[in-house]
């Protein structure tokens, strides 16, 4: 028995909402990793990345099958091929949450991240699993307001990320060049996936008004 | 008059190989801006990465416009949804070659790679480029021998790239915090975009064999 089409499209809605629900507890648990110097919680950042993947590849076969099958109409065909644009974005926070746990497991037992720091890292933390976790809501929700609000999680991020930099750089950081490159990088991954999400609202705003809020995010700079 | 089926799939194609040829050329021009401080060539490659957004863009819109009208069949579809997943790639190759061409445009007029770096930045530069190139070669004839040979030109920078980190952590690279992040972010970028155009060539062998070649890489981390 085939399914109905408005289950498979609701299946589609669930999947990214889902994908939404692993990627925003990855970015919190890479994000424990790497204060904690937590090998356990790294460790399973980087399995649970498969279930990720997974239903990256499923939203794939779904949106053929609902194409192939049900030849829907102008504005769900949209919608099908928009999802197929936030299914790779969220699988690209999922990396990202990924590479941050790596960056724990490669250290361990040391600590990545030196104690004037550790503040600003949590907060890039916090704010990226609120924008992964939004991200999810808006898409459930198609409420713009919520999205509008996400930016301003992304404007606390792009913040964090540069004064991160600053202090990187400045004749007070004491703690060498390997370091420096991986609190670089890490400020990095935020930084891209919180834009991976934000594209994610983006592209609900479209579905809903039918017009690019925000056209250079559609192409997000990767 | 409307276009017919086969001139629209022909457009998707053409509009692939196209994106690969353009972000082919800005890797290339990205590379010669940071050897050559070349600020000029890193603005083209800025201002040009445009056309690939544009381009981008008019895909997903002839992608809909073929899945609406035209009503195509099981293997049409899967080829206009990986096309869709690969035109993000490829926009994503040009977005690598816009942050490489920044980090040379940020600090012109001096040079970021120091000397003793250049050949390795510059064999980076020529790899990614072939790659990109190949990609657009391996959409325009299916041809699964080339599509493995990209993965060599792939070892090739995963190498150098190991090669650049080993370099800004020994004790002999005395060009201080701010070049060895630029340099670990640039080597960053070449491998980054490396792999975004190697899944483009996996996506292309799944179209023509219907095996993933490397499922891992389909969910490309980025």
């Amino acid at each position: 028995m085939r399914a109905s089409y408005h289950e498979q499209l609701a299946e589609v809605g669930d999947g990214l909402i889902e994908m939404s629900r692993l990627v925003g507890s990855a970015v919190s648990k890479a994000t424990t990793a790497l204060l904690d110097a937590d090998l356990s919680a790294a460790e399973t950042v980087i399995e649970q990345d498969e279930e990720v993947n997974k239903l990256y590849r499923q939203l794939d076969d779904v949106a053929v099958q609902l194409l192939a099958r049900q030849q829907p109409v102008a504005i769900d065909l949209r919608a099908i091929v928009t999802a197929l644009r936030m299914s790779s974005d969220l699988e690209r926070v999922g990396d990202y949450a990924v590479h941050i746990a790596k960056v724990a497991k490669r250290r361990h037992p040391a600590t990545v991240v030196p104690v004037e720091l550790r503040a600003t890292i949590l907060e890039m933390g916090q704010a990226a699993t609120r924008i992964a976790i939004k991200a999810g809501t808006v898409i459930a929700t198609r409420d713009l307001t919520l999205a509008a609000q996400l930016l301003a999680d992304d404007d606390t991020i792009d913040e964090l990320h540069a004064e991160l930099f600053e202090k990187l750089l400045s004749e007070n950081f004491e703690h060498g060049v390997e370091a420096a490159i991986d609190l670089a990088l890490l400020g990095r991954y935020y930084e891209r996936l919180a834009d991976h999400a934000v594209s994610v609202s983006h592209a609900v705003t479209y579905l809903v008004t039918g017009e690019h809020s925000d056209p250079e995010s559609y192409a997000a700079d990767a």
